[in-house]
This record gives structure tokens, sequence and C-alpha cells, in this order.
């Protein structure tokens, strides 16, 4: 087997390598790709090295699986042509909305891959909210969502982790340095609500992108959706409170058997809880938080309860993922195991 | 006039002496009570410096005016009965709920006022709130509130917030440390879904007060409120996403215009915008944050839009505010204003 990954350099590219290191058989060749800038570049593998090569169409050809790590306007621009001789999954947002491009939370809808060459991975948020949304609608059908989100500085790349951590030990107080490369603002014990470009309707693309895949990756182009997507300074688990409305009223009790059991655990296996694990425990103070969640490729779902607005059929939960595996990397390995009849490692 | 603060050693403390030092006649002459142990210390004020007394009922029986930034516990035993004497401002929970104290956030409910002699200050994350939710209320009736709060250090004290800037700066990376003194977890780089106790219903206390104290404020105990309360590591701003449902449809102009002047400037003053401040300009990118808003006496309120679910009668929008400032020891001094028949100094 011979899988090329594109863009290997930023942040989401380095976990991906580190999931194959980890997962992969030895028989599998991994090729890496990158700007002419990182080409000759020599990155850790197996011990002993891999080298970047510079990207051309022609470079790639013999590679049956692509990954992209790169930017949408690249995906934009070679994706359906690469897709011709290799599957090719695309972590940008640039494709998610064609028709004919399965966008991707490998657990939650693996049925809607069939044999398509050219695969989309979700945004970030919406990947770690529908770990927990998805087994709600088995259960019971989902008439509207709405979240406020807790995102971390991952979802800006490595230097943007970077950055927050230097301007957080340098901090001198509030106004002080309102300045950043990566951020509108200084994020350094700050919140920016803020991800993305602003839309014409006050929304940004961010909390747009919660709406749109929410709908496409559930099938329910029906359902209600709004959300508040705001930076935190944490560096790389996303955290949301959801609310979610339901059809019916359910108890607590089948809404942790639903996140018990509704998810795929890959081609072949049985449905199980497929990363999603339930922390939900405020005896003993435990509840999904960034601190837990960062480097574990489960999404950590807790604090459960019946919203106190729509009583029995309204539901609050807080959910907690990482932002470089559930959110990227990791969703992106998955989807490749889709392809290739294997069982995703986050149902391990 | 003279003027007594018991418990001038934390935090909300300090930033009332800071508030008296700023706005006070010098005619005012104030008096600082304390436990035994912080019994003789001297504080900084107006170039000189006020001694701290121990604390004792007869002490005090000579302040026309008492604050309590103390605790609960402080406030059962010994609220009552400095009220006889004094009008007593108390900054705990302990008697928020009882039926002849009126639980007061200034530019909002200044009518509740009528001459009591124990009043009660909000909690924090509700007063913020209310700044905004307030005019709504007035423009078209609320339905219901859903919140979730991005919650500052600073309201567990200022030893939390000095932990925080500490555990900060010397992070080595999650799950190298889970240690806190004062909060259940290490806030570093982390975001903690548990502010106060748990309830029965699943809902901690902090969110539950978020429930009673908008329900009493506004006088509206139909008015349906849910809440997520979460920790950030911020310092000394909570900012909370609010999504609103009023009882009818509302253009956004006339929201902006009902923040422009749906809140009291104090006894006898025109009402204003007394306190809060849109900061609403995406295209700037300047919305509500802890950056700005940090130190201020305004809250902030922007990312105002139509809610996606609930259309043109619901609103979703972001709100930043001092802590320290409108959510204790600034709305405290503004109640005390109440009763002296003076203008607030937010509005000025």
């Amino acid at each position: 087997m011979n899988v090329g990954i594109v863009g290997v350099s930023g942040a989401v590219g380095e976990t991906l390598l580190a999931l194959f290191e980890r997962h992969e058989p030895e028989t599998t060749r991994l090729q890496l790709f990158g700007s002419k800038r990182s080409a000759g570049r020599r990155v850790d593998y197996q011990g002993s090295g891999l080298q970047v090569q510079e990207f051309g169409v022609e470079r790639v050809s013999d590679c049956e699986v692509l990954f992209l790590c790169v930017s949408g306007d690249f995906a934009k621009k070679y994706a359906r042509e690469l897709a011709k001789r290799s599957i090719v999954i695309d972590n940008s947002s640039a494709l998610r909305y064609d028709e004919d491009v399965p966008l991707l939370v490998a657990p939650v809808n693996a049925a809607a891959y069939c044999g398509q060459r050219l695969l989309a991975n979700a945004n970030c948020s919406t990947a770690v909210a529908l770990m927990a949304l998805a087994p709600l609608e088995a259960l019971a059908g989902i008439e509207s969502v709405q979240l406020a989100t807790y995102q971390a500085a991952s979802g800006a790349g490595r230097p943007a982790m970077d950055e927050l951590v230097e301007k957080t030990s340098g901090f001198m107080g509030y106004g002080v340095d309102d300045t950043s490369a990566h951020f509108r603002h200084n994020l350094a014990y700050n919140v920016i609500p803020q991800i993305d470009q602003f839309q014409e309707n006050g929304y940004t693309k961010e909390e747009m992108k919660l709406v749109w895949e929410l709908q496409k990756i559930m099938q329910r182009p029906d359902i209600k959706v709004s959300a508040t997507c705001v930076r935190v300074p944490t560096l790389r688990s996303h955290a949301e409170a959801i609310t979610v409305r339901l059809r019916r009223a359910v108890s607590l009790a089948e809404v942790r058997e639903a996140w018990g059991h509704g998810l795929s655990r890959g081609p072949g296996q049985d449905a199980g809880s497929g990363g999603l694990r339930v922390v939900d425990e405020p005896g003993e103070y435990l509840y999904p938080m960034p601190l837990h969640s960062s480097g574990q490729y489960a999404v950590e779902v807790g604090r459960l309860r019946h919203n106190l607005v729509y009583g029995d059929s309204g539901l609050d939960f807080f959910v907690s993922g990482d932002q470089l595996l559930r959110g990227a990397a990791l969703n992106a390995y998955e989807i490749y195991c889709l392809t290739q009849g294997r069982a995703f490692p986050s149902a391990v």
C-alpha cells in the first residue's frame, strides 16, 4: 500500500504521521510531500526518517491514498485531479459542501462512504459535537441544536499554540499587548468570540460550518442549528456546551445507553461507543475537560441533564475532544481505515 | 457619613476600597473591619492608610452603611442583627432569595429599593447577564434564556487568580499536574464545567443561581432559564454566550436602541446606557472580550444576531464584564449610591 501525506509540517500533518507510526502495518509505504521550501527536510518516522518531497501531480501518482493537510485553495486546485488516480482525503473546508463529496466523521456516518474517491474530513468542532449528537438523532430525532464552543489554539495551527504559551508566560496585564500573529487579538487570559470570517447574517463562518455540516452529515437539512464559536486559551481540545431539543421526551438513562452503543467501530465491526467516552460523575468531580481529553482518541461527554427550558425533551451536555485527533488527524486516519475496511483505532 | 467594610483583604474588598478612593466625598469616614487575624493591618487609602479593626457587632455600630465582603455563613449569622442599626449591603448568596431582601443590580432594578435596610448584591454572572437582558425584557418580554458562561478565576478570589498565573507559567503539559488549591482541577490551559456544588437536578449551584436570580430580579418567576457555567483561564472578566427567546419578533436596530436607553443611571437621573456598552463592529474585529472589559465599569455586549433556531423572535449575543466590578464591588458600590440618592459611577 502506497500512502502519501501532502503538508506534513503543520500540527495536523504531524499528528497524522504519529497515527501512522502507531497503527499502520509496516508493509505500508508512506511518502511525504510539501512545498518547495519544505522539500528535503527529514522527518522522524519509525526510528529512522522520511524525506519530504516536493509536491507535484506526477510525483504523487503512485499513491493509492493521499491525505491533503493543506489549504482550501490547494484542495480546490488539485483535489479533483488527484482523485482520478488516488483516493483523496481532504482536511480543508473547500469541498465539504459539494454534493458528490461525502463529508465524513468516521464513527458517525461510515455508511455515507460507498467507494467514492474524493472524501472530505469534517470541521473540528462539528466532528467533536457529532460524536455525542449522532446517537441522539438515532434515539429520538433531533429538532434543534444550540452550541457554545470553547475552542483551543490548535485550531489555528502549531505556531498559534506556541504564541499562546509565549504570550501567556509574558503576560503583563490586560491592554498591555493586544497583538497576535495568529488570532484577531491576544488570546492570553482572554476569550475571542470570533473564529474565521464574519458572514452577512452576523454569524462567523466557523459557526455556519457547524450548521451546514451537522445538517449534511446527519442528512437532516431541516435540523435547526445555532452556534456561538469562541476561542479560549486552551491548547488542543475543543469543549462545547450543547443544548438539544429532541422530538420526544427521553430519560437520561436512555441517552447514556445510546451513547454507549450508537457509533460505528469500523467496517464489519459491531456498533459501540466508537470513540465516545461518557465521563459524568459529578460526585467525583469528573466531567469532560481539555485537561483530560487532550491527547486522547475518545471524545468525552458528560454534565448530562434535562434542559430547563425544554424540559424532558431537551438535553444539556458538555463535550471535550482533542482538536488535532477527533477534530482532524484521527478523523482523517479513520476515514482512511473506512476505505481499507479496517476497524477504527478510537474504538479499540 | 460613616461607612464600614467588613472583609477588605479579599479581591472584592480591595476593589471596593479602590472605588471609595476614586468616587467618595472626602467627608465620608471609612472604617475597615476584619477577622482577629487581619486586625491591625494597614491598608493604603487616599495617600495615607487605614487600619483594619477586628469585627464586632458593637464595634461597627456607628456605621450608617456596612458592606459585607465575607462568607455566606457570616452573613447568615450577623446580617439581620447589623441591619437593625446600619444599612447592610451583603455580597454573599446567603440572603439573596429571602423575600424581604431586595436583590439588586443597581442599573437594572433600582426600583426594587424602597428604603429596606438589608440589601443583597447579585451573583457575578447574573449581574453581567442582566445588564443586557433587562432592556430586552422591557422591549419585548422574555420567554426564555439559555446561557453558556466563560467565567474568570477572580470569581474564586485573589489566591485563585495568583494560582492560575503561577500554574500557567509553569505548565508542563496536560496530565502532569491536576492539582489545585482553589478549583476542582488545574485551570491552566483548561476549562472546568463546574462552578460551586452540584444540585440534585444535575445543575451546579452557580447555574441555578442564574435561574433563581434572573427570575427574582426581573420579577418574572415564569421565565425559563437554563445555563452551563464554565470556568475558563481568564483573570477577571466573565463572558457569556446568551440566547434569548422573546415574546415577539424584534429588529436588531430595536435591540441596539433598547441597550442604549434601557438602564438606570441612578436615582433622579434620566435612563440611559447605565454601564452597558455596545461593542459590535465585526468588520473592525470589535466585540466583547475579557481583554477589553477587564478593569472597565461597563459591561460590553455585542455579536448581536437573530438566533437560527428561533428566528426573528430569538437573539444571540455575547457579553463580557469585569467580575470584580459589575460582578461584585461596583455593583455593591452602586447599591450604596442608590441608598444615598447618588448617580451611579458606571453611568458617568
